[in-house]
Protein backbone atom coordinates (compact mmCIF):
# COMPACT_ATOMS: atom_id res chain seq x y z
CA UNK A 1 0.00 0.00 0.00
CA UNK A 2 1.80 2.71 -1.38
CA UNK A 3 0.20 6.15 0.73
CA UNK A 4 0.82 3.81 4.03
CA UNK A 5 4.98 3.18 2.94
CA UNK A 6 5.01 7.03 1.96
CA UNK A 7 3.00 7.87 5.54
CA UNK A 8 6.05 5.42 7.68
CA UNK A 9 8.76 7.50 5.75
CA UNK A 10 7.60 10.85 6.04
CA UNK A 11 6.21 10.29 9.79
CA UNK A 12 7.78 7.03 11.61
CA UNK A 13 11.25 7.02 13.13
CA UNK A 14 13.69 4.16 12.60
CA UNK A 15 15.43 3.28 15.56
CA UNK A 16 18.52 0.70 15.49
CA UNK A 17 18.13 -2.12 13.50
CA UNK A 18 14.46 -3.77 14.83
CA UNK A 19 12.32 -0.65 15.51
CA UNK A 20 9.70 1.61 13.35
CA UNK A 21 8.02 4.18 15.79
CA UNK A 22 4.88 5.38 14.17
CA UNK A 23 2.73 7.01 17.50
CA UNK A 24 1.72 9.72 15.45
CA UNK A 25 -0.54 7.70 13.79
CA UNK A 26 -0.87 4.50 14.66
CA UNK A 27 0.43 3.26 18.13
CA UNK A 28 -0.12 6.35 20.16
CA UNK A 29 -2.08 9.26 18.45
CA UNK A 30 -4.29 7.97 15.66
CA UNK A 31 -4.90 9.10 12.29
CA UNK A 32 -8.39 8.08 11.82
CA UNK A 33 -9.01 9.10 8.63
CA UNK A 34 -6.02 6.97 7.61
CA UNK A 35 -7.65 4.12 9.31
CA UNK A 36 -9.89 4.43 6.78
CA UNK A 37 -7.86 4.45 3.80
CA UNK A 38 -5.82 1.33 6.03
CA UNK A 39 -9.47 -0.10 6.43
CA UNK A 40 -10.37 -0.01 2.57
CA UNK A 41 -7.60 -1.72 1.92
CA UNK A 42 -7.92 -4.56 4.16
CA UNK A 43 -11.34 -4.83 2.72
CA UNK A 44 -9.96 -5.01 -0.88
CA UNK A 45 -7.20 -7.84 0.35
CA UNK A 46 -9.79 -9.96 2.35
CA UNK A 47 -12.46 -9.22 -0.80
CA UNK A 48 -15.04 -11.64 -1.29
CA UNK A 49 -13.97 -13.06 2.06
CA UNK A 50 -17.25 -13.99 4.81
CA UNK A 51 -16.20 -12.69 8.41
CA UNK A 52 -18.29 -13.56 11.29
CA UNK A 53 -15.97 -11.85 14.28
CA UNK A 54 -13.22 -9.58 13.96
CA UNK A 55 -10.01 -10.41 16.77
CA UNK A 56 -7.21 -8.21 17.83
CA UNK A 57 -5.00 -7.34 20.60
CA UNK A 58 -5.55 -4.14 22.91
CA UNK A 59 -4.56 -1.46 22.29
CA UNK A 60 -3.55 -0.46 19.06
CA UNK A 61 -5.42 -3.12 17.21
CA UNK A 62 -8.67 -1.74 18.65
CA UNK A 63 -8.89 1.27 16.94
CA UNK A 64 -8.04 -0.64 12.66
CA UNK A 65 -9.96 -3.48 14.24
CA UNK A 66 -13.44 -0.86 14.82
CA UNK A 67 -12.72 1.20 11.43
CA UNK A 68 -12.55 -2.40 9.62
CA UNK A 69 -15.80 -3.61 11.28
CA UNK A 70 -18.26 -1.30 8.72
CA UNK A 71 -16.53 -2.52 5.18
CA UNK A 72 -17.20 -6.38 7.01
CA UNK A 73 -20.41 -5.94 7.64
CA UNK A 74 -20.17 -4.87 10.90
CA UNK A 75 -19.35 -7.95 12.82
CA UNK A 76 -18.63 -7.84 16.45
CA UNK A 77 -14.67 -6.69 17.53
CA UNK A 78 -13.05 -8.75 20.12
CA UNK A 79 -9.96 -8.07 21.23
CA UNK A 80 -7.86 -9.77 23.77
CA UNK A 81 -6.50 -8.38 26.76
CA UNK A 82 -3.02 -8.58 27.97
CA UNK A 83 -4.40 -8.66 31.60
CA UNK A 84 -7.78 -10.01 33.13
CA UNK A 85 -9.74 -7.50 34.83
CA UNK A 86 -11.56 -8.36 37.96
CA UNK A 87 -14.73 -8.13 36.15
CA UNK A 88 -13.21 -11.31 33.89
CA UNK A 89 -14.95 -13.76 36.26
CA UNK A 90 -16.02 -16.25 33.86
CA UNK A 91 -14.15 -18.71 31.70
CA UNK A 92 -11.59 -17.39 29.24
CA UNK A 93 -9.15 -18.77 26.66
CA UNK A 94 -5.75 -18.10 27.01
CA UNK A 95 -2.65 -18.35 24.90
CA UNK A 96 0.96 -16.79 25.41
CA UNK A 97 2.28 -14.19 23.28
CA UNK A 98 6.36 -13.23 23.29
CA UNK A 99 7.42 -10.26 22.41
CA UNK A 100 10.51 -10.07 20.55
CA UNK A 101 11.83 -6.53 20.87
CA UNK A 102 10.61 -5.92 24.37
CA UNK A 103 11.93 -9.33 25.92
CA UNK A 104 8.32 -9.96 27.39
CA UNK A 105 5.58 -12.68 27.38
CA UNK A 106 1.92 -11.75 27.37
CA UNK A 107 -0.90 -13.74 27.98
CA UNK A 108 -3.53 -13.09 26.02
CA UNK A 109 -6.89 -13.34 26.87
CA UNK A 110 -10.58 -13.87 25.59
CA UNK A 111 -13.94 -14.82 27.08
CA UNK A 112 -15.02 -18.29 26.04
CA UNK A 113 -18.54 -16.63 25.26
CA UNK A 114 -16.94 -14.64 22.43
CA UNK A 115 -15.43 -16.86 20.53
CA UNK A 116 -17.59 -19.73 19.31
CA UNK A 117 -17.28 -22.82 17.04
CA UNK A 118 -17.70 -22.50 13.36
CA UNK A 119 -17.03 -18.49 13.40
CA UNK A 120 -15.40 -16.87 10.51
CA UNK A 121 -12.87 -15.08 12.13
CA UNK A 122 -10.29 -11.87 10.75
CA UNK A 123 -7.42 -11.59 12.69
CA UNK A 124 -6.00 -7.67 12.60
CA UNK A 125 -2.76 -7.03 13.82
CA UNK A 126 -0.94 -3.28 13.94
CA UNK A 127 2.86 -4.33 13.90
CA UNK A 128 3.24 -8.22 12.64
CA UNK A 129 7.06 -9.22 13.98
CA UNK A 130 7.48 -12.86 14.66
CA UNK A 131 4.07 -13.01 14.00
CA UNK A 132 2.92 -14.18 18.08
CA UNK A 133 0.57 -12.04 18.79
CA UNK A 134 -1.49 -13.50 15.74
CA UNK A 135 -0.41 -16.78 16.73
CA UNK A 136 -1.73 -16.40 19.70
CA UNK A 137 -4.74 -15.33 18.64
CA UNK A 138 -5.47 -18.06 16.31
CA UNK A 139 -4.66 -20.66 18.66
CA UNK A 140 -7.42 -19.03 20.90
CA UNK A 141 -9.80 -19.24 18.00
CA UNK A 142 -8.95 -22.87 17.15
CA UNK A 143 -9.54 -23.88 20.46
CA UNK A 144 -13.01 -22.32 20.62
CA UNK A 145 -13.30 -24.41 16.93
CA UNK A 146 -13.51 -21.08 14.65
CA UNK A 147 -12.36 -21.06 11.71
CA UNK A 148 -9.19 -18.33 10.57
CA UNK A 149 -10.02 -16.72 7.44
CA UNK A 150 -7.83 -14.38 7.53
CA UNK A 151 -4.67 -12.25 9.22
CA UNK A 152 -4.23 -8.60 8.17
CA UNK A 153 -1.46 -6.69 9.36
CA UNK A 154 -1.20 -3.05 9.09
CA UNK A 155 2.47 -3.26 8.94
CA UNK A 156 5.06 -6.10 9.60
CA UNK A 157 8.61 -6.09 9.86
CA UNK A 158 9.36 -8.45 7.49
CA UNK A 159 13.22 -9.73 8.71
CA UNK A 160 11.30 -11.12 11.66
CA UNK A 161 9.71 -13.92 9.65
CA UNK A 162 6.27 -13.60 11.15
CA UNK A 163 4.25 -14.03 8.29
CA UNK A 164 6.32 -16.36 6.54
CA UNK A 165 5.78 -18.33 9.60
CA UNK A 166 2.18 -18.04 9.76
CA UNK A 167 1.54 -19.26 6.06
CA UNK A 168 3.50 -22.22 6.96
CA UNK A 169 0.63 -22.99 9.58
CA UNK A 170 -1.97 -22.88 6.79
CA UNK A 171 -2.93 -19.16 7.22
CA UNK A 172 -3.63 -16.54 4.73
CA UNK A 173 -1.58 -13.02 5.88
CA UNK A 174 -1.82 -9.84 3.93
CA UNK A 175 0.62 -7.43 5.19
CA UNK A 176 -0.11 -3.74 3.94
CA UNK A 177 3.55 -2.49 4.10
CA UNK A 178 6.26 -5.11 4.35
CA UNK A 179 9.33 -4.11 6.04
CA UNK A 180 12.60 -5.42 4.71
CA UNK A 181 15.80 -3.56 6.94
CA UNK A 182 16.13 -0.96 8.99
CA UNK A 183 19.44 0.55 9.24
CA UNK A 184 21.32 3.60 10.00
CA UNK A 185 17.80 5.60 10.47
CA UNK A 186 16.82 4.35 6.44
CA UNK A 187 13.36 1.99 6.12
CA UNK A 188 13.46 -0.45 3.02
CA UNK A 189 10.78 -2.14 2.38
CA UNK A 190 10.19 -5.59 0.14
CA UNK B 1 -29.61 8.09 25.75
CA UNK B 2 -32.58 5.76 25.54
CA UNK B 3 -31.00 3.08 23.56
CA UNK B 4 -28.15 3.18 25.46
CA UNK B 5 -30.19 2.40 28.75
CA UNK B 6 -32.04 -0.24 27.19
CA UNK B 7 -28.46 -1.90 25.78
CA UNK B 8 -27.23 -1.71 29.14
CA UNK B 9 -30.28 -3.59 31.08
CA UNK B 10 -30.69 -6.05 27.88
CA UNK B 11 -27.00 -6.84 27.66
CA UNK B 12 -25.09 -6.01 30.32
CA UNK B 13 -24.69 -7.44 34.03
CA UNK B 14 -25.16 -5.74 37.91
CA UNK B 15 -22.61 -7.06 39.79
CA UNK B 16 -23.02 -6.54 43.81
CA UNK B 17 -23.59 -2.64 44.43
CA UNK B 18 -21.20 -0.88 42.59
CA UNK B 19 -20.24 -2.84 39.07
CA UNK B 20 -21.98 -2.89 35.71
CA UNK B 21 -20.41 -5.22 33.18
CA UNK B 22 -20.76 -4.32 29.51
CA UNK B 23 -18.18 -6.78 28.06
CA UNK B 24 -20.72 -7.65 24.96
CA UNK B 25 -20.59 -4.45 23.43
CA UNK B 26 -18.03 -2.00 25.50
CA UNK B 27 -15.78 -3.43 26.89
CA UNK B 28 -14.37 -6.53 25.64
CA UNK B 29 -16.36 -7.54 22.51
CA UNK B 30 -17.61 -4.25 20.87
CA UNK B 31 -20.75 -3.56 19.20
CA UNK B 32 -19.51 -0.41 16.15
CA UNK B 33 -22.74 -0.43 14.68
CA UNK B 34 -24.25 1.12 17.87
CA UNK B 35 -20.82 2.91 18.88
CA UNK B 36 -21.92 4.48 15.98
CA UNK B 37 -25.13 5.56 17.30
CA UNK B 38 -23.02 6.52 20.60
CA UNK B 39 -20.90 9.08 18.72
CA UNK B 40 -23.77 10.64 17.05
CA UNK B 41 -25.16 11.19 20.72
CA UNK B 42 -22.17 12.89 21.39
CA UNK B 43 -22.02 15.06 18.76
CA UNK B 44 -25.59 16.41 19.11
CA UNK B 45 -24.80 16.83 22.59
CA UNK B 46 -21.11 19.01 22.03
CA UNK B 47 -22.87 20.16 19.11
CA UNK B 48 -21.23 23.66 17.55
CA UNK B 49 -18.22 22.93 20.21
CA UNK B 50 -14.53 22.91 17.97
CA UNK B 51 -12.35 20.40 18.59
CA UNK B 52 -9.02 19.83 17.69
CA UNK B 53 -8.00 16.55 19.22
CA UNK B 54 -10.52 13.77 20.99
CA UNK B 55 -8.12 12.33 24.36
CA UNK B 56 -8.90 9.28 25.84
CA UNK B 57 -7.35 6.28 27.89
CA UNK B 58 -6.39 2.87 26.61
CA UNK B 59 -8.10 0.19 26.26
CA UNK B 60 -11.59 0.41 25.60
CA UNK B 61 -12.37 4.27 24.99
CA UNK B 62 -10.09 3.71 21.70
CA UNK B 63 -12.63 2.49 19.79
CA UNK B 64 -15.62 5.17 21.29
CA UNK B 65 -12.83 8.18 20.43
CA UNK B 66 -12.42 6.50 16.85
CA UNK B 67 -15.82 6.20 15.91
CA UNK B 68 -16.64 10.19 17.17
CA UNK B 69 -13.71 11.11 15.28
CA UNK B 70 -15.43 11.44 11.67
CA UNK B 71 -18.40 13.12 12.97
CA UNK B 72 -15.84 16.19 15.05
CA UNK B 73 -13.99 16.39 11.83
CA UNK B 74 -11.29 13.90 12.24
CA UNK B 75 -9.08 15.73 14.47
CA UNK B 76 -6.42 13.04 15.42
CA UNK B 77 -7.22 10.78 18.54
CA UNK B 78 -4.71 10.55 21.14
CA UNK B 79 -5.10 8.01 23.81
CA UNK B 80 -3.22 8.00 27.27
CA UNK B 81 -1.10 4.75 28.14
CA UNK B 82 -1.70 3.31 31.26
CA UNK B 83 2.22 1.78 31.01
CA UNK B 84 5.43 3.46 28.92
CA UNK B 85 6.04 1.21 25.64
CA UNK B 86 9.98 1.26 25.81
CA UNK B 87 9.90 3.20 22.52
CA UNK B 88 8.80 6.05 24.88
CA UNK B 89 11.91 7.29 24.78
CA UNK B 90 11.09 10.79 24.53
CA UNK B 91 9.19 13.40 27.57
CA UNK B 92 5.55 12.72 28.50
CA UNK B 93 2.86 14.09 30.88
CA UNK B 94 2.11 11.43 33.34
CA UNK B 95 -0.74 11.97 35.72
CA UNK B 96 -2.16 9.43 38.63
CA UNK B 97 -5.87 8.12 38.40
CA UNK B 98 -7.03 5.88 41.17
CA UNK B 99 -9.42 3.17 40.19
CA UNK B 100 -12.16 3.04 42.96
CA UNK B 101 -13.29 -0.65 42.61
CA UNK B 102 -10.35 -2.22 41.53
CA UNK B 103 -7.73 -0.31 44.21
CA UNK B 104 -5.42 0.43 41.96
CA UNK B 105 -3.54 3.17 40.51
CA UNK B 106 -2.65 3.85 37.09
CA UNK B 107 -0.11 6.55 36.09
CA UNK B 108 -1.23 7.92 32.64
CA UNK B 109 1.11 8.77 30.57
CA UNK B 110 0.84 11.14 27.02
CA UNK B 111 3.51 12.21 25.06
CA UNK B 112 4.56 15.68 25.02
CA UNK B 113 3.98 16.23 21.34
CA UNK B 114 0.43 15.00 21.02
CA UNK B 115 -0.79 17.34 23.36
CA UNK B 116 -0.62 21.58 22.73
CA UNK B 117 -0.93 24.71 23.76
CA UNK B 118 -4.34 25.97 22.78
CA UNK B 119 -5.75 22.68 21.25
CA UNK B 120 -9.26 22.28 21.78
CA UNK B 121 -9.41 18.87 23.62
CA UNK B 122 -12.49 16.90 24.07
CA UNK B 123 -12.01 13.86 26.28
CA UNK B 124 -13.38 11.08 26.07
CA UNK B 125 -13.52 7.86 28.51
CA UNK B 126 -16.28 4.82 28.24
CA UNK B 127 -16.94 4.21 31.55
CA UNK B 128 -17.36 7.39 34.54
CA UNK B 129 -16.77 6.04 38.16
CA UNK B 130 -15.30 9.10 40.54
CA UNK B 131 -14.33 10.66 37.65
CA UNK B 132 -10.46 9.80 38.22
CA UNK B 133 -9.27 8.77 34.69
CA UNK B 134 -11.05 12.14 32.66
CA UNK B 135 -9.29 14.36 35.76
CA UNK B 136 -6.12 13.19 34.91
CA UNK B 137 -6.40 13.50 31.19
CA UNK B 138 -7.28 17.11 31.88
CA UNK B 139 -4.79 17.82 34.20
CA UNK B 140 -2.33 16.65 31.65
CA UNK B 141 -4.20 18.93 28.55
CA UNK B 142 -3.91 21.63 30.95
CA UNK B 143 0.05 21.36 31.94
CA UNK B 144 -0.16 21.66 27.94
CA UNK B 145 -1.84 24.93 27.59
CA UNK B 146 -4.46 22.98 26.33
CA UNK B 147 -8.13 24.20 26.61
CA UNK B 148 -10.95 20.80 27.61
CA UNK B 149 -14.33 22.58 25.58
CA UNK B 150 -15.80 19.27 27.02
CA UNK B 151 -15.72 15.67 28.80
CA UNK B 152 -17.97 13.10 27.42
CA UNK B 153 -18.24 9.45 29.20
CA UNK B 154 -20.77 6.71 27.58
CA UNK B 155 -21.90 5.15 30.92
CA UNK B 156 -21.63 7.27 34.32
CA UNK B 157 -22.35 5.74 37.96
CA UNK B 158 -23.98 8.54 39.11
CA UNK B 159 -23.45 7.46 42.24
CA UNK B 160 -19.65 7.84 42.82
CA UNK B 161 -19.83 11.54 42.51
CA UNK B 162 -17.41 11.59 39.22
CA UNK B 163 -19.47 14.07 36.95
CA UNK B 164 -20.22 15.86 39.74
CA UNK B 165 -16.75 16.59 40.52
CA UNK B 166 -15.61 17.53 37.53
CA UNK B 167 -18.13 20.21 36.60
CA UNK B 168 -17.32 21.74 40.16
CA UNK B 169 -13.79 21.56 38.66
CA UNK B 170 -15.48 23.69 35.79
CA UNK B 171 -15.38 21.38 33.02
CA UNK B 172 -18.52 20.68 30.71
CA UNK B 173 -19.70 17.08 31.29
CA UNK B 174 -22.41 14.98 29.52
CA UNK B 175 -22.60 11.44 30.34
CA UNK B 176 -25.14 9.18 27.80
CA UNK B 177 -26.64 7.14 30.84
CA UNK B 178 -26.38 8.03 34.55
CA UNK B 179 -26.64 4.89 36.71
CA UNK B 180 -27.88 5.69 39.73
CA UNK B 181 -27.89 2.60 41.86
CA UNK B 182 -26.89 -1.12 41.21
CA UNK B 183 -29.12 -3.52 43.76
CA UNK B 184 -29.63 -7.25 43.67
CA UNK B 185 -29.12 -7.28 40.17
CA UNK B 186 -31.11 -4.17 39.35
CA UNK B 187 -29.50 -1.48 37.82
CA UNK B 188 -31.51 2.12 38.10
CA UNK B 189 -31.00 5.10 35.79
CA UNK B 190 -30.91 8.81 36.92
Amino acid sequence: MESLKEKILTEGDAIGTEIVKVDGFLNHQIDVKFLEEISEEFRRRFDGVEVDKILTVEASGIAIACMCAPLFGYPPVVFAKKAAPSTMNEGFYEAEAKSFTKGTVSKLKVAEKFVNEGERILIIDDFMASGEASAALARIAEEAGAEIVGIGAVIEKGFQGGSDRLREMGYRVESLAVIDKIEDGVITFR
